[in-house]
Parts: C-alpha cells; structure tokens; sequence
C-alpha cells in the first residue's frame, strides 16, 4: 500500500540543500524558485546546473549534474527539455540524489508517444528508489517548514504558516485557490503542486499533511486520485485525527474528463464510484473553487458543532424566508426555538415581532444590541451552531455598522457554540478586513456560505456515526 | 383582468405633490422620504401633515388633512398609526386624492386581526377607486421620472436612470438587492416595494415596466404572485417585447413559506405549480440573490445570443475541465471547435496545445495577445456567446493585467457575439471599478456566473420557441 511513507515525504518537502538543473537566467521557473524561496525565508541553499557555468541570478553555477558535491543534495529540481529528463536523472542517481522535483512537461499529457516516455521514467525511478514528484508541476510552498521550492508566479498573497495543506494536480489554477484560501483561512501548512503523478501521488502527499503536525484541514483540487486503496488508507486515520479532506474533482463531466485528460494525462474515472467511496469515507465534495474555498476557510477558523441544529438570526422577514429556503436546499436543519427561548425573546423584542426560527429579529432588536438575542439563541438545546447577520463597515467611522456589530462581535470569541456572521451589505476591502482581522469567519455569498456550513455540520455527524460504529463495533 | 392599468400605475409612480400624513421630525421614514427625494432630484413638492402644525423637517406642515390644498395632491404618503389609517384615507377621498402609498404595517402580517383590518381597507379603496399600495411598504425610487417616493435608508449606490426594473414585496432586504443591481447592471428604471399588497400588486407594477419606454429586463423579489391571470398577461407582453423576467421567489420551502406568512401575510402558494407556470411563460426562476444580481446585470450588458454553443478560453487545463463541468451541471452546450478553427488555433498557439473547447490558450497565448485567439472562436459558427478568462487589476501600473487584458478589451465592444470575462486572481474594489467603468459585464465566481449565462442563453431559446410557435400558428 502506498508508494511513499510519510517519512520520505518529510524529508522531500524538507530540502535544505537543492539542485536546480536547467537552471539559466532567462529561466522564469528558476527566476520563481528563487523569489518564493526567498519570500519563504528559506534558509537552506540553491545549486544551479548550467552547461555555461559562471553565475546564473548571481548564484555560482555547476556546469553539469558530475560537478555537484557529493552526498550534499537532498533535492534536485529538473527544468530541462523532456528528452534529457531521464538521461539527467540517471546522472543525479549516480551522485546520490533521491528526490527529484520534475517541472518539466511533454509527458503523459501529450499523447502515446508521452505516455511512453513517462512509463520509462517511472520504471527507472522505481527500479532505483527515488522519489519522483512530476512530470508537469511547480513544485511546493512549505511554510511550517520554511522548505518552499516552486516555479509558479502566481501566488497575490504571502504564504504564512498554518493549518490548511492545499494538494492539486493543477499548476496555474491552484495558486489562484491557494491566494484565496490564504485570504480568508488560517494560514498553509503546505501547498504543493502533484502534475501527472507519474510515482508521487496527492494520496502520498495526503498522508504526509495528516501527520505532519501543522495541518488541521486538507483541501485538493484534484483529477484523478490514482491510488484508491492508498486514498482510502489516509482517509481513515485523517477521520481518526479529526482533519477533514476536502476535495474539487474535476472531470465530473464527459468534456470536464477530456480536458483533465489532456492537462495532465489523468483518467478521470467513474464519477458515480468516486462519489460513492468520498461519501464512505467522509471525504467531503465540493464542485467550484469558491465552495473549496468557503469550505477550507470555515473547518480552519469554526469549531465543529456537536450537533446539526441551525439557529439563524436575520433583520428582514425576506431575508428569513430566503434563508430558510436555502437551508432546505443545503440540507441544512432548522429546528422550532424552544419555548423558553420564545419566551425570552418575546420578552426582548418589539411587541409585534413573532419569535421564530429563522428570527427576524426586527429594526430595532438589530440596532439595539444583538448580544443579547445571540445568547439566548446559543442558550437554546435546538441549536448547535448560530447564524447572524452583520453589517461589513465601510470604514473607521460607519455608524450604522458599528451600532450593529460592535454589540456582538466580542461573543464571536466566546460563546460556546460557532456563531457565523453573514454580511449583508455591500463588502468592500475594507469590510473583508474588518472581519479577516478579527480572525472571524465570514459569509460573503449566502449561496456559496450556507454549502460551506452544511459540510461543517455533515461532517461532524460524520464524525458522530464513526464514533458510534467504532464503540458498538460496527467499524469495518 | 387586472386591478390597475399600466395608465393609473403611471400616476401613482409620477407624482408632483405628494401629501405625507403622519410627518414629523423624529419620524425616520419622512426624514429619509425628503433625503431620497433630494437624492432623485424629485422637482414636486411635499405636504408634510402633522397636528402641531408649524413646520416639519423645514416644511410648512398642516395640521390635518382637511387643510390640504383642493385638487392638488397627486399621491398621499400615509404613515400614522395602524388604527387611523382607514378614516385617515377616507379624509383623504374626501379632498380628491387617490393614489395612497401606505407605509404603516400591523396588517395582514399580524394575525387575524390584521387580517381583518386589512380586509377592511381594501373593500373601501376598491369601491372609492383608490389606487392603494401596502399597507407595509417603503414606496418607490423611479430615477427615470424623478419621482421618488421612498421611506428606506439602506441604499448605498446614488440611484441612477437605466433599464432594470426591481419589484419587491419585502423592504429592507431589497434595498441591498437594489443596491447589488446598481452597482453590477445598466442603472435603474423603477424600484418598488409593494408590502402586503392589499391591492396594488407586483403584476400592475411589472405591466407598467413592461410599457414605460426605459426598462429592458424586470426582477422580482416575491413571497407571493396574488393575480396569475394578470401574471401570465403581462408575460406574454413582456415577451414579445423580448423583456425578460428575473424572479427570486421566496417561501420554497415550507420554512420559507412560514417566514414569508408572517412577513407580508403571504400564501406563497404550491412550488411546483409556479414552477410549471414560470417555463411555460419564460419566467426565470433564480434562487439566490446572487444570482438574482448576476442574472439582471449581464441582460442589462449582454445581448441575447442567437443560439446556444458557448466558446471557452482559459489558460489552464485544470480550469478548463472545472468550466466544463460547471457548464455541464448548469446545461450549458459547450460545442465542439470547427475544423477550420482547430486548424486557425493551431497554428497560432504553441506546439504543445491541443486546441479544444474549452480552449486552454496555454500561458504564452494568454501573454501574446488573446485578441486574435478570441476572434477566431467568435468566428466559429459553432458558437454563439465566447466566455473568456482575465486578469483584474490590482492598480494603474498593474502590467501583468495589462499584458493578459489590453488585447482584448476593446474586443468586447465591437465583436458580433457577447464575449464575457471571467475574472481570475482576486478581485479587489480597484479591479470592479476596471470592469464597470468600461461599461462591461464581468463574472467573479464562476458558479454563479454560468447560471446567469444559462439564463441568458435559456431566453434566447425561449424566443426562438415562441418565434416559431407563433410563425406556425401553435402559439395558444
């Protein structure tokens, strides 16, 4: 089972000292290796591999792989044409290096001819042990580990420390997920890019991330997942650990699987088994990147609820009705207030209010402190997780915002149970500021939040069935 | 058929001087009624009436209604109490005035009580023919004439004349929908919020936008149609005139319908019969307000293509597969290259790429200029609406942004077929403000995105149908 031990995945994601053949100025991919090192503060050091030697980016270069030093290189990067790829790899075996980050592409993904060339690859790397990530890839951005080797250019936000691992076999598309992700989760634990998965696959990198430490949430942007029994392997310890995998299959479709094909050679497979073995093993699915993203950025900053009740507090009797609405198509349990909770809020709010759930909590109850009315929700037995609208501020001095929110964003910190803040209003950068520098979840799009709450709640009734099969000894 | 003509709608929505009984200094709803005015450039005059008499908010106020000017007052603003509203109107008859905006709720909202007085209401106004819109509503904005008439305060976009024509049932929320709209679509015709409709309902307002010469595309947020008949007349009629009607009924599920009961005292009726009437007449049904605001802003921009293959071009193969998939779970047709197309992309994309649609322009193509890439596909008889990827930019001096868009842009203007950017990268207020000063409709998140273009492209089918029915004589 498994082609890679986590193990040896540590120490591919940890290089300190790296070889980078093909290296040359004009190069962009080295050009990007050095820059997101850098940025990554890296600490280790790089070796570039030019037939010209001197100076490549102001870093002494070898002229080939034969001058590098001896024992030293715990990866080598390959950026050279495809037809020198295997002939360079043979000569880096020779020097003792085990783990190669193949950027370069021209393989599977361009017919037999391709293929061919990547079946030899393969063969010879298995044959000798090495470790090979590629072909077709970017390589990684580790900041718990300050190990970032990666050619793309793409990344709009620096990578800082934390707990989201991000796994895609797409180069381009995923540093655009990756920006996202950043901009509204806790951090990255590790980000790398997988290509056409020739011996490393996402399920060894999955592995790595359930046990490295750092992760707390694994996300994937995902063609094909080439190792079932391995998938099914780490999703179970993943659910042992509470982290939950959250995966964008592409090649849902006859023409979605024809493009995946073609990108990185992946055969995307029969969507109603894959659906079928996610559903099994709590891996949960997701269809765009903005749900992707809504859904890593909720798991990474919300604490699971113990139960699937949604209390939901609006300011309109519209937006009640369409959030109600929404929730049905989500799945998403909306339980009757308690009595008691009725009673309380009668109490609380204007005479012709009608308590309910979802709670209009009126005008004035929004303006007039919704701490209050949020307690007594969090209060109630029916609801294990509360949703809330909240005004986004336009800046230092928006009134209206501040005497809605100011009331109730403190209880976002300490209630007992998740309280979700929905903005309603427009949001500005300003606004998705405001809330990213309380380090508090927020909901943009109710379409795309309430699909991120609905996984949140299912997998934690996910985790409830497990634990009940694994007490009364229904686990397989 | 029909309570109110297109004619007295009219009138009620053109008012010059307007009577507002129940006006005082602290009252929330006159102050924002003079604001919005100003605002709206309203040239009529207020009669604010108030017992103390004196003045109100700087107007000369009387001191009942008996002091109004004879024969002058062209609509009544009543927001008193719910006990004097009735023999408030009836004084109101007795000076000529016909038109009432009742802002004042505790109606059909509040039980049978409500209900009853609601009854009430509506028996004398019909029997006086008095045009009565509410009870529970904020009135109207209706750039195009001027004549604004609105008691809410949640509008963040300055109001501007253009061809989106919004009818709501629910106040507070449609402010923000309003405001959505504005700030995606081609300015506003008319904004109304109806309440609990005693008598004026949706249908009278959506027959006035259908012949009023300024609006090109109708939304409506609705809890409840109370007049089918009128509905499906003013449907056919909007449909001839190639209007399309946006819908985001709420009350779906039976949640929804409870919340919607006690927010306007709305039956919101059997789903799947509305479903049924809503096809057969060419109503778009949208779910959430997202793609409410999606859907009227790329009608307000796009023209209707003329059949319904839609061309794909992005610079990755993992967004290309995802956009098929998202095209296939939406019901987009996303048709095969033309030979000679496939042959024309061939030779201007680099080796490697396999042309296709979607099309992955690859990174240099995206780089070189999109423009002439754009053009072959809008040249390809197979397709009739070109979705394109872009760049938005962070800044003036934003040069990647600049190198991926500047090609094309101008593009978007004179090309035969709509070509519809989809944004990749984060978009911040700077790049919005690039997309809607150039007059363009832009897509943020492509899962809301493609449903806005299938609706585009499902009325464009929509027409032909009814074209072809009708040429054929099978038009009911």
């Amino acid at each position: 089972m498994g082609r890679y031990s986590k193990e040896q995945m540590k120490g591919f994601f940890s290089p300190r000292n790296v070889a980078v053949v093909g290296a040359s100025e004009n190069n962009q991919w080295f050009r990007n290796i050095i820059k997101n090192a850098a940025e990554a503060g890296f600490e280790g050091a790089l070796y570039p591999v030019n037939p010209r030697g001197g100076e490549v980016c102001g870093i002494r270069a070898c002229r080939g792989v034969e001058e590098l030093p001896e024992g030293v290189i715990d990866l080598a990067v390959i950026i050279v044409k495809s037809s020198l790829v295997l002939e360079t790899i043979e000569k880096l075996r020779k020097k003792g290096v085990t783990n190669v980050l193949l950027v370069t592409s021209g393989f599977a993904e361009m017919g037999d001819e391709g293929v061919a060339a990547q079946v030899e690859l393969k063969r010879y790397c298995l044959e000798q042990g090495i470790v090979l990530m590629g072909p077709n890839c970017l390589g990684f951005v580790h900041p718990t580990e300050k190990g970032s080797i990666f050619g793309g250019s793409a990344f709009e936000a620096k990578p800082f420390p934390g707990s989201v691992g991000i796994i895609a076999q797409s180069g381009a598309t995923s540093e655009v997920i990756a920006t996202k992700i950043l901009r509204k989760s806790l951090g990255i634990s590790l980000y790398v890019t997988t290509g056409n998965e020739a011996l490393v696959g996402a399920e060894d990198c999955m592995e790595y991330l359930v046990h490295d430490g750092h992760t707390r949430v694994i996300t994937g942007f995902i063609e094909e997942f080439r190792d079932i029994e391995k998938l099914k392997t780490v999703a179970r310890e993943a659910a042992g650990k509470k982290i939950p995998i959250i995966i964008l299959k592409i090649g849902r479709s006859e023409k979605g699987k024809k493009a995946a094909s073609s990108h990185t050679g992946a055969l995307a497979g029969n969507t109603r088994i894959a659906d079928g073995l996610f559903r099994q093993f709590g891996i949960i699915q997701v269809e765009t990147i903005e749900e992707l993203v809504e859904t890593a950025a909720i798991f990474s900053r919300c604490n699971i609820p113990e139960g699937k009740g949604v209390g939901i507090c609006t300011a309109s009797g519209g937006i009640s009705g369409l959030y109600a609405d929404l929730c049905d198509t989500c799945g998403i349990d909306v339980p009757p207030l308690q009595e008691k909770t009725r009673k309380t809020l009668a109490a609380l709010l204007p005479q012709f209010a009608q308590p309910d759930n979802p709670l209009d909590v009126t005008g004035s109850g929004f303006l007039r402190g919704l701490n209050r009315i949020l307690q007594v929700m969090v209060d109630d037995d029916h609801f294990d997780l509360i949703v809330t609208l909240s005004i986004p501020p336009h800046g230092d001095d928006d009134s209206f915002a501040s005497a809605v929110n100011d009331s109730f964003m403190p209880l976002l910190k300490t209630a007992k149970k998740p309280i979700v803040p929905f903005t309603f209003r427009e949001l500005t950068d300003y606004g998705r500021e405001y809330y990213l520098s309380r380090e508090c979840y927020f909901v943009e799009h109710p379409s795309i939040g309430f699909k991120a709450l609905a996984h949140l709640i299912g997998y934690g009734e996910f985790l409830r069935k497990r634990k009940f099969q694994s007490e009364t000894g229904l686990m397989e």
